[in-house]
Protein backbone atom coordinates (compact mmCIF):
# COMPACT_ATOMS: atom_id res chain seq x y z
CA UNK A 1 0.00 0.00 0.00
CA UNK A 2 2.59 2.10 0.82
CA UNK A 3 4.66 1.33 -1.97
CA UNK A 4 1.69 2.29 -4.41
CA UNK A 5 0.75 5.65 -2.66
CA UNK A 6 4.75 6.85 -3.26
CA UNK A 7 3.80 5.68 -6.42
CA UNK A 8 -0.05 7.06 -7.26
CA UNK A 9 0.06 9.83 -4.93
CA UNK A 10 1.33 13.62 -5.97
CA UNK A 11 -0.10 16.12 -3.82
CA UNK A 12 -1.02 15.91 -0.29
CA UNK A 13 -3.81 18.42 1.07
CA UNK A 14 -3.85 18.79 4.94
CA UNK A 15 -6.42 18.99 7.40
CA UNK A 16 -4.86 22.53 9.56
CA UNK A 17 -7.26 22.46 12.57
CA UNK A 18 -5.94 20.26 14.94
CA UNK A 19 -3.98 18.08 12.58
CA UNK A 20 -1.37 20.77 11.98
CA UNK A 21 -1.96 22.98 14.72
CA UNK A 22 -2.98 22.63 18.51
CA UNK A 23 -6.08 25.16 18.48
CA UNK A 24 -7.68 23.81 21.76
CA UNK A 25 -3.63 24.51 23.66
CA UNK A 26 -3.28 27.76 22.04
CA UNK A 27 -6.88 29.46 22.79
CA UNK A 28 -6.85 28.16 26.00
CA UNK A 29 -3.38 29.45 26.44
CA UNK A 30 -4.72 33.22 24.95
CA UNK A 31 -7.68 33.56 26.87
CA UNK A 32 -6.19 32.33 30.18
CA UNK A 33 -3.20 35.01 29.70
CA UNK A 34 -6.00 37.83 28.50
CA UNK A 35 -8.61 36.74 31.27
CA UNK A 36 -7.12 35.94 34.19
CA UNK A 37 -9.51 33.32 36.37
CA UNK A 38 -11.21 32.32 32.95
CA UNK A 39 -10.94 28.76 32.24
CA UNK A 40 -9.73 28.62 28.95
CA UNK A 41 -10.41 25.17 28.22
CA UNK A 42 -13.62 25.07 28.08
CA UNK A 43 -14.14 28.35 26.07
CA UNK A 44 -11.77 26.76 23.82
CA UNK A 45 -13.96 23.79 23.80
CA UNK A 46 -17.48 25.76 23.76
CA UNK A 47 -15.63 28.01 20.68
CA UNK A 48 -14.99 25.04 18.46
CA UNK A 49 -18.19 23.30 19.35
CA UNK A 50 -20.13 26.22 17.72
CA UNK A 51 -18.06 25.22 14.73
CA UNK A 52 -19.81 23.04 12.90
CA UNK A 53 -23.22 24.46 13.68
CA UNK A 54 -22.24 27.37 12.04
CA UNK A 55 -20.74 25.63 8.77
CA UNK A 56 -23.72 23.78 8.47
CA UNK A 57 -25.56 26.45 9.03
CA UNK A 58 -23.85 27.69 5.57
CA UNK A 59 -23.86 24.26 4.09
CA UNK A 60 -27.81 24.25 4.45
CA UNK A 61 -28.46 27.47 2.71
CA UNK A 62 -29.50 29.22 6.01
CA UNK A 63 -26.48 31.38 5.52
CA UNK A 64 -25.05 32.93 3.07
CA UNK A 65 -21.36 32.22 2.05
CA UNK A 66 -19.56 32.89 5.10
CA UNK A 67 -15.99 33.19 6.03
CA UNK A 68 -14.64 30.87 9.26
CA UNK A 69 -13.37 34.44 10.56
CA UNK A 70 -16.82 35.64 10.72
CA UNK A 71 -18.40 32.44 11.80
CA UNK A 72 -15.55 32.11 14.85
CA UNK A 73 -17.19 35.87 15.54
CA UNK A 74 -20.30 34.60 15.95
CA UNK A 75 -20.07 32.18 17.87
CA UNK A 76 -17.73 34.27 20.32
CA UNK A 77 -20.27 36.83 20.58
CA UNK A 78 -22.80 33.69 21.29
CA UNK A 79 -20.49 32.93 24.07
CA UNK A 80 -18.65 35.84 25.98
CA UNK A 81 -22.01 36.10 28.16
CA UNK A 82 -21.82 32.72 29.37
CA UNK A 83 -17.86 33.18 30.55
CA UNK A 84 -18.64 36.67 32.25
CA UNK A 85 -17.35 38.41 29.30
CA UNK A 86 -20.33 40.03 27.91
CA UNK A 87 -18.81 43.52 28.11
CA UNK A 88 -15.81 43.11 26.26
CA UNK A 89 -15.26 45.82 22.90
CA UNK A 90 -15.84 45.49 19.98
CA UNK A 91 -11.27 45.70 19.62
CA UNK A 92 -11.34 43.36 21.70
CA UNK A 93 -13.38 41.43 20.64
CA UNK A 94 -11.98 41.63 16.76
CA UNK A 95 -8.44 40.88 18.94
CA UNK A 96 -9.55 37.73 20.65
CA UNK A 97 -11.29 36.75 17.40
CA UNK A 98 -7.62 36.75 16.09
CA UNK A 99 -6.31 34.11 18.07
CA UNK A 100 -8.05 31.68 14.91
CA UNK A 101 -4.32 33.00 13.06
CA UNK A 102 -1.99 32.47 15.89
CA UNK A 103 -2.43 28.90 16.50
CA UNK A 104 0.56 26.97 17.97
CA UNK A 105 1.55 24.20 15.44
CA UNK A 106 2.37 20.72 16.93
CA UNK A 107 5.87 19.73 17.50
CA UNK A 108 6.60 17.97 14.63
CA UNK A 109 4.77 19.62 11.97
CA UNK A 110 6.72 22.04 10.63
CA UNK A 111 10.03 19.89 10.26
CA UNK A 112 7.21 16.91 9.36
CA UNK A 113 5.47 19.23 6.44
CA UNK A 114 9.47 20.13 5.48
CA UNK A 115 10.22 16.55 5.25
CA UNK A 116 7.01 15.55 3.09
CA UNK A 117 7.65 18.66 0.80
CA UNK A 118 10.76 17.22 -0.50
CA UNK A 119 8.61 14.63 -2.75
CA UNK A 120 5.38 15.91 -2.60
CA UNK A 121 3.35 19.06 -3.42
CA UNK A 122 1.70 20.16 0.24
CA UNK A 123 -1.05 22.06 0.37
CA UNK A 124 -3.91 23.23 2.90
CA UNK A 125 -6.91 21.73 2.70
CA UNK A 126 -8.71 23.94 5.69
CA UNK A 127 -12.35 25.16 6.07
CA UNK A 128 -10.17 28.07 7.65
CA UNK A 129 -10.37 30.88 5.08
CA UNK A 130 -7.75 32.25 3.07
CA UNK A 131 -6.11 34.90 5.11
CA UNK A 132 -5.93 33.07 8.29
CA UNK A 133 -3.80 30.28 7.10
CA UNK A 134 -1.85 32.60 5.23
CA UNK A 135 -1.32 34.43 8.83
CA UNK A 136 -1.07 31.11 10.76
CA UNK A 137 2.09 30.01 8.41
CA UNK A 138 3.81 32.59 8.13
CA UNK A 139 3.50 32.99 12.18
CA UNK A 140 4.28 28.96 12.93
CA UNK A 141 7.02 28.50 9.64
CA UNK A 142 4.36 26.07 8.14
CA UNK A 143 6.09 25.78 4.75
CA UNK A 144 3.07 24.55 2.40
CA UNK A 145 3.51 24.70 -1.47
CA UNK A 146 -0.13 26.22 -1.65
CA UNK A 147 -3.01 27.76 0.58
CA UNK A 148 -6.52 26.10 -0.84
CA UNK A 149 -9.45 26.67 1.47
CA UNK A 150 -13.09 26.11 1.17
CA UNK A 151 -13.01 29.79 0.44
CA UNK A 152 -11.54 29.09 -3.30
CA UNK A 153 -14.19 26.21 -3.55
CA UNK A 154 -17.26 27.98 -1.47
CA UNK A 155 -18.18 25.00 -0.05
CA UNK A 156 -17.10 23.99 3.37
CA UNK A 157 -15.94 19.88 3.92
CA UNK A 158 -16.77 17.26 3.92
CA UNK A 159 -18.47 18.70 0.40
CA UNK A 160 -17.11 17.25 -2.52
CA UNK A 161 -16.85 19.99 -4.12
CA UNK A 162 -13.35 20.48 -1.73
CA UNK A 163 -11.61 17.50 -2.48
CA UNK A 164 -12.66 17.03 -6.02
CA UNK A 165 -11.52 21.03 -6.22
CA UNK A 166 -8.08 19.83 -4.69
CA UNK A 167 -7.83 17.37 -7.95
CA UNK A 168 -9.07 19.80 -10.27
CA UNK A 169 -6.98 22.45 -9.69
CA UNK A 170 -3.23 20.15 -9.96
CA UNK A 171 -5.25 18.68 -13.03
CA UNK A 172 -4.76 15.24 -11.21
CA UNK A 173 -7.24 12.22 -10.75
CA UNK A 174 -8.60 12.24 -7.02
CA UNK A 175 -6.65 9.02 -6.46
CA UNK A 176 -3.15 11.34 -7.18
CA UNK A 177 -4.28 13.36 -3.85
CA UNK A 178 -3.92 12.07 -0.13
CA UNK A 179 -5.79 13.98 2.46
CA UNK A 180 -4.09 14.05 5.73
CA UNK A 181 -6.21 14.97 8.92
CA UNK A 182 -6.71 13.71 12.58
CA UNK A 183 -10.79 13.32 11.50
CA UNK A 184 -12.32 10.33 10.56
CA UNK A 185 -14.97 12.04 8.98
CA UNK A 186 -13.10 14.59 7.05
CA UNK A 187 -10.75 11.26 5.67
CA UNK A 188 -14.47 9.49 4.85
CA UNK A 189 -15.55 12.69 3.07
CA UNK A 190 -12.22 12.33 0.89
CA UNK A 191 -12.26 8.49 0.08
CA UNK A 192 -15.90 8.77 -0.80
CA UNK A 193 -14.54 10.82 -3.69
CA UNK A 194 -11.64 8.65 -4.55
CA UNK A 195 -8.88 10.51 -2.63
CA UNK A 196 -6.74 8.07 -0.30
CA UNK A 197 -6.59 9.20 3.19
CA UNK A 198 -3.75 9.32 5.80
CA UNK A 199 -4.88 9.69 9.56
CA UNK A 200 -3.12 11.17 12.41
CA UNK A 201 -3.27 10.51 15.77
CA UNK A 202 -3.34 13.91 17.85
CA UNK A 203 -4.81 11.92 21.15
CA UNK A 204 -4.91 16.47 23.11
CA UNK A 205 -6.51 17.44 20.48
CA UNK A 206 -9.33 18.45 22.34
CA UNK A 207 -7.15 19.05 25.36
CA UNK A 208 -5.49 16.89 27.95
CA UNK A 209 -8.60 16.04 30.16
CA UNK A 210 -10.81 14.42 26.80
CA UNK A 211 -8.43 12.45 25.00
CA UNK A 212 -9.47 11.29 22.15
CA UNK A 213 -9.11 7.67 20.82
CA UNK A 214 -6.91 7.75 17.91
CA UNK A 215 -6.72 3.74 17.27
CA UNK A 216 -6.06 2.48 13.63
CA UNK A 217 -9.40 1.86 11.39
CA UNK A 218 -9.06 0.12 8.34
CA UNK A 219 -10.23 2.14 5.89
CA UNK A 220 -7.47 4.52 5.88
CA UNK A 221 -4.70 4.08 3.77
CA UNK A 222 -2.39 5.32 6.35
CA UNK A 223 -2.42 5.71 10.00
CA UNK A 224 0.26 7.85 11.52
CA UNK A 225 1.42 9.12 14.98
CA UNK A 226 2.73 12.30 13.72
CA UNK A 227 3.38 14.21 10.55
CA UNK A 228 7.27 13.09 10.92
CA UNK A 229 6.08 9.28 11.82
CA UNK A 230 4.17 9.75 8.04
CA UNK A 231 6.77 11.29 6.11
CA UNK A 232 8.88 8.32 7.37
CA UNK A 233 6.12 5.71 6.05
CA UNK A 234 6.33 7.59 2.49
CA UNK A 235 10.36 7.03 2.61
CA UNK A 236 10.88 11.98 2.80
CA UNK B 1 6.36 57.85 0.08
CA UNK B 2 8.71 54.79 0.87
CA UNK B 3 8.42 55.54 4.70
CA UNK B 4 4.47 55.91 3.75
CA UNK B 5 4.39 52.27 2.26
CA UNK B 6 6.88 50.85 5.11
CA UNK B 7 4.02 51.94 7.16
CA UNK B 8 0.94 51.17 5.42
CA UNK B 9 1.32 47.98 3.31
CA UNK B 10 1.43 45.11 4.35
CA UNK B 11 0.73 42.46 1.59
CA UNK B 12 2.74 42.51 -1.80
CA UNK B 13 0.90 40.81 -4.77
CA UNK B 14 3.12 40.01 -7.65
CA UNK B 15 2.53 39.96 -10.99
CA UNK B 16 4.43 36.51 -12.43
CA UNK B 17 4.84 36.21 -16.34
CA UNK B 18 7.45 38.65 -16.48
CA UNK B 19 7.50 40.52 -12.90
CA UNK B 20 8.91 37.59 -11.65
CA UNK B 21 9.78 34.86 -14.18
CA UNK B 22 11.27 34.95 -17.83
CA UNK B 23 8.47 33.02 -20.10
CA UNK B 24 10.21 34.55 -23.37
CA UNK B 25 13.99 32.43 -22.53
CA UNK B 26 12.31 30.01 -20.78
CA UNK B 27 9.69 29.30 -23.89
CA UNK B 28 12.50 29.63 -26.24
CA UNK B 29 14.51 27.31 -24.86
CA UNK B 30 11.99 24.45 -24.20
CA UNK B 31 10.83 25.04 -27.91
CA UNK B 32 13.91 25.25 -29.43
CA UNK B 33 15.62 22.08 -27.59
CA UNK B 34 12.26 20.00 -28.68
CA UNK B 35 12.66 21.47 -32.27
CA UNK B 36 15.63 22.50 -33.57
CA UNK B 37 15.34 24.91 -36.31
CA UNK B 38 12.56 26.42 -35.12
CA UNK B 39 12.56 30.26 -34.25
CA UNK B 40 11.88 29.46 -30.28
CA UNK B 41 11.38 33.71 -29.97
CA UNK B 42 9.00 33.96 -32.81
CA UNK B 43 7.19 30.87 -30.94
CA UNK B 44 7.37 32.23 -27.54
CA UNK B 45 6.48 35.97 -28.85
CA UNK B 46 3.54 34.18 -30.91
CA UNK B 47 2.11 31.95 -28.29
CA UNK B 48 2.00 34.98 -25.76
CA UNK B 49 0.55 37.55 -28.29
CA UNK B 50 -2.74 35.05 -28.27
CA UNK B 51 -2.78 35.60 -24.28
CA UNK B 52 -4.53 38.89 -24.20
CA UNK B 53 -7.07 38.53 -26.89
CA UNK B 54 -8.15 34.69 -25.53
CA UNK B 55 -8.64 36.27 -21.69
CA UNK B 56 -10.83 39.37 -23.37
CA UNK B 57 -12.77 36.42 -24.62
CA UNK B 58 -13.67 35.34 -21.50
CA UNK B 59 -14.43 38.73 -20.11
CA UNK B 60 -16.63 39.61 -22.48
CA UNK B 61 -18.81 35.76 -21.84
CA UNK B 62 -17.82 35.03 -25.35
CA UNK B 63 -16.35 32.18 -23.46
CA UNK B 64 -17.22 30.86 -20.25
CA UNK B 65 -14.76 30.55 -17.18
CA UNK B 66 -11.50 29.31 -18.82
CA UNK B 67 -7.85 28.67 -17.12
CA UNK B 68 -4.92 29.78 -18.29
CA UNK B 69 -4.01 26.44 -18.96
CA UNK B 70 -7.02 25.87 -21.23
CA UNK B 71 -6.33 29.31 -23.06
CA UNK B 72 -2.71 28.60 -23.56
CA UNK B 73 -3.78 25.16 -25.06
CA UNK B 74 -5.81 27.06 -27.74
CA UNK B 75 -3.98 29.32 -28.23
CA UNK B 76 -1.00 27.03 -28.82
CA UNK B 77 -3.00 24.21 -31.29
CA UNK B 78 -3.80 27.36 -33.38
CA UNK B 79 -0.18 28.52 -33.90
CA UNK B 80 1.44 25.07 -34.61
CA UNK B 81 0.76 24.78 -38.05
CA UNK B 82 1.90 28.19 -38.43
CA UNK B 83 5.82 27.03 -37.07
CA UNK B 84 5.36 23.72 -39.12
CA UNK B 85 4.43 21.59 -36.32
CA UNK B 86 0.91 20.65 -37.03
CA UNK B 87 1.86 16.93 -36.87
CA UNK B 88 2.52 17.25 -32.86
CA UNK B 89 0.62 14.56 -31.29
CA UNK B 90 -1.66 15.15 -28.24
CA UNK B 91 0.73 13.81 -25.97
CA UNK B 92 3.31 15.65 -27.18
CA UNK B 93 0.98 19.09 -27.32
CA UNK B 94 0.05 18.64 -23.71
CA UNK B 95 3.75 18.20 -22.62
CA UNK B 96 4.55 21.12 -24.46
CA UNK B 97 1.80 22.98 -22.98
CA UNK B 98 3.29 22.59 -19.51
CA UNK B 99 6.13 24.68 -19.93
CA UNK B 100 4.48 27.36 -18.50
CA UNK B 101 4.57 25.45 -15.34
CA UNK B 102 8.35 25.63 -15.68
CA UNK B 103 9.26 28.81 -16.39
CA UNK B 104 12.60 30.22 -15.12
CA UNK B 105 12.41 33.41 -12.75
CA UNK B 106 14.57 36.44 -13.17
CA UNK B 107 18.24 36.14 -11.41
CA UNK B 108 17.01 38.33 -8.69
CA UNK B 109 13.76 36.93 -8.41
CA UNK B 110 13.92 34.21 -5.48
CA UNK B 111 16.47 36.34 -2.79
CA UNK B 112 14.52 39.17 -3.67
CA UNK B 113 11.05 37.85 -2.95
CA UNK B 114 12.51 36.21 0.14
CA UNK B 115 14.44 39.45 1.37
CA UNK B 116 10.59 40.90 1.23
CA UNK B 117 8.92 38.06 2.54
CA UNK B 118 11.02 39.23 5.64
CA UNK B 119 8.96 42.82 6.75
CA UNK B 120 5.62 41.62 4.17
CA UNK B 121 3.08 39.24 3.57
CA UNK B 122 4.06 37.65 -0.84
CA UNK B 123 1.57 36.75 -2.57
CA UNK B 124 1.20 36.41 -6.35
CA UNK B 125 -1.53 37.86 -8.19
CA UNK B 126 -1.03 36.38 -11.73
CA UNK B 127 -3.91 34.99 -14.48
CA UNK B 128 -2.06 31.91 -14.58
CA UNK B 129 -4.18 29.16 -12.49
CA UNK B 130 -3.07 27.71 -9.16
CA UNK B 131 -1.65 24.73 -10.06
CA UNK B 132 0.39 26.22 -12.72
CA UNK B 133 1.44 28.97 -9.97
CA UNK B 134 2.30 26.13 -7.31
CA UNK B 135 4.47 23.96 -9.48
CA UNK B 136 6.34 26.51 -11.03
CA UNK B 137 7.40 27.72 -7.51
CA UNK B 138 8.02 24.69 -6.08
CA UNK B 139 10.80 24.03 -8.87
CA UNK B 140 11.90 27.64 -9.05
CA UNK B 141 11.87 28.13 -5.15
CA UNK B 142 9.70 31.22 -5.36
CA UNK B 143 9.09 31.85 -1.45
CA UNK B 144 5.36 32.57 -1.54
CA UNK B 145 3.72 32.54 1.53
CA UNK B 146 0.14 32.47 -0.25
CA UNK B 147 -1.01 31.18 -3.82
CA UNK B 148 -3.93 33.67 -5.06
CA UNK B 149 -4.76 33.63 -9.14
CA UNK B 150 -7.22 35.22 -10.88
CA UNK B 151 -8.73 31.46 -10.65
CA UNK B 152 -9.33 32.20 -7.00
CA UNK B 153 -11.56 35.31 -8.14
CA UNK B 154 -13.02 34.08 -11.12
CA UNK B 155 -12.17 37.03 -12.80
CA UNK B 156 -8.63 38.36 -14.81
CA UNK B 157 -6.88 41.06 -14.31
CA UNK B 158 -7.58 43.85 -14.90
CA UNK B 159 -11.11 43.03 -13.52
CA UNK B 160 -11.26 45.19 -10.28
CA UNK B 161 -12.72 41.96 -8.79
CA UNK B 162 -8.71 40.62 -8.55
CA UNK B 163 -7.39 43.62 -7.19
CA UNK B 164 -9.66 44.03 -4.43
CA UNK B 165 -9.95 40.06 -3.58
CA UNK B 166 -6.53 40.36 -2.48
CA UNK B 167 -7.22 43.06 0.08
CA UNK B 168 -10.68 41.31 1.23
CA UNK B 169 -8.77 37.87 1.73
CA UNK B 170 -6.38 39.69 3.91
CA UNK B 171 -9.00 41.90 5.41
CA UNK B 172 -7.04 44.83 4.35
CA UNK B 173 -7.67 48.31 3.26
CA UNK B 174 -6.82 48.25 -0.84
CA UNK B 175 -3.59 50.94 0.32
CA UNK B 176 -2.36 47.91 2.46
CA UNK B 177 -1.73 46.28 -0.67
CA UNK B 178 0.60 46.87 -3.23
CA UNK B 179 0.91 45.38 -6.73
CA UNK B 180 4.21 44.56 -8.02
CA UNK B 181 4.53 44.19 -11.77
CA UNK B 182 5.95 44.85 -14.87
CA UNK B 183 3.52 46.40 -16.91
CA UNK B 184 1.36 49.51 -16.69
CA UNK B 185 -1.84 48.28 -17.62
CA UNK B 186 -1.62 46.07 -14.37
CA UNK B 187 -0.05 48.43 -12.04
CA UNK B 188 -2.92 51.25 -13.44
CA UNK B 189 -5.74 48.72 -12.97
CA UNK B 190 -4.56 48.31 -9.07
CA UNK B 191 -4.42 51.78 -8.88
CA UNK B 192 -7.79 52.72 -9.98
CA UNK B 193 -8.71 50.07 -6.79
CA UNK B 194 -6.72 52.11 -4.68
CA UNK B 195 -4.29 49.94 -4.27
CA UNK B 196 0.17 50.94 -4.02
CA UNK B 197 2.09 50.59 -6.89
CA UNK B 198 5.61 49.15 -7.71
CA UNK B 199 7.14 49.25 -11.34
CA UNK B 200 9.67 46.41 -11.94
CA UNK B 201 11.92 46.86 -14.66
CA UNK B 202 12.22 44.07 -17.17
CA UNK B 203 13.82 45.24 -20.36
CA UNK B 204 14.00 41.42 -21.73
CA UNK B 205 11.34 40.69 -21.56
CA UNK B 206 9.89 40.01 -25.00
CA UNK B 207 13.65 38.69 -25.63
CA UNK B 208 17.24 40.48 -26.35
CA UNK B 209 15.66 42.08 -30.00
CA UNK B 210 12.64 43.75 -28.79
CA UNK B 211 13.75 45.83 -25.95
CA UNK B 212 10.92 47.40 -23.66
CA UNK B 213 10.86 50.83 -22.20
CA UNK B 214 11.50 50.82 -18.87
CA UNK B 215 11.74 54.24 -18.20
CA UNK B 216 9.62 55.28 -15.14
CA UNK B 217 6.53 56.83 -14.86
CA UNK B 218 5.28 58.97 -12.04
CA UNK B 219 1.85 57.40 -11.52
CA UNK B 220 3.53 54.74 -10.13
CA UNK B 221 4.59 54.86 -6.13
CA UNK B 222 7.74 52.94 -6.10
CA UNK B 223 10.43 51.96 -9.38
CA UNK B 224 12.77 49.40 -9.40
CA UNK B 225 15.25 48.15 -11.42
CA UNK B 226 14.74 44.29 -9.83
CA UNK B 227 13.10 42.89 -6.69
CA UNK B 228 16.65 43.34 -4.95
CA UNK B 229 16.06 46.64 -5.73
CA UNK B 230 12.77 46.86 -4.34
CA UNK B 231 14.06 44.64 -0.58
CA UNK B 232 16.72 47.65 -0.55
CA UNK B 233 13.84 50.50 -1.25
CA UNK B 234 11.62 49.30 1.42
CA UNK B 235 14.28 48.09 4.07
CA UNK B 236 14.21 44.23 3.69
Amino acid sequence: MVKSIQETVQVLAFDVFGTVVDWHGSIQRAVEKRFPGIDGSAFALAWRAGYVPAMARVRSGELGWTLIDDLHRMILDSLLPDFGLAHLSEADRQSLNRVWHELDPWPDSVEGIRRLKSRFTVTTLSNGNIGLLTRMAKRAGLPWDCVLSAEVFRAYKPDPATYLGVARVFDLQPSQVMLVAAHHDDLAGARACGLHSAYIERPFENGRHQLKDVSPRPENDLHASSLMALADQLGC
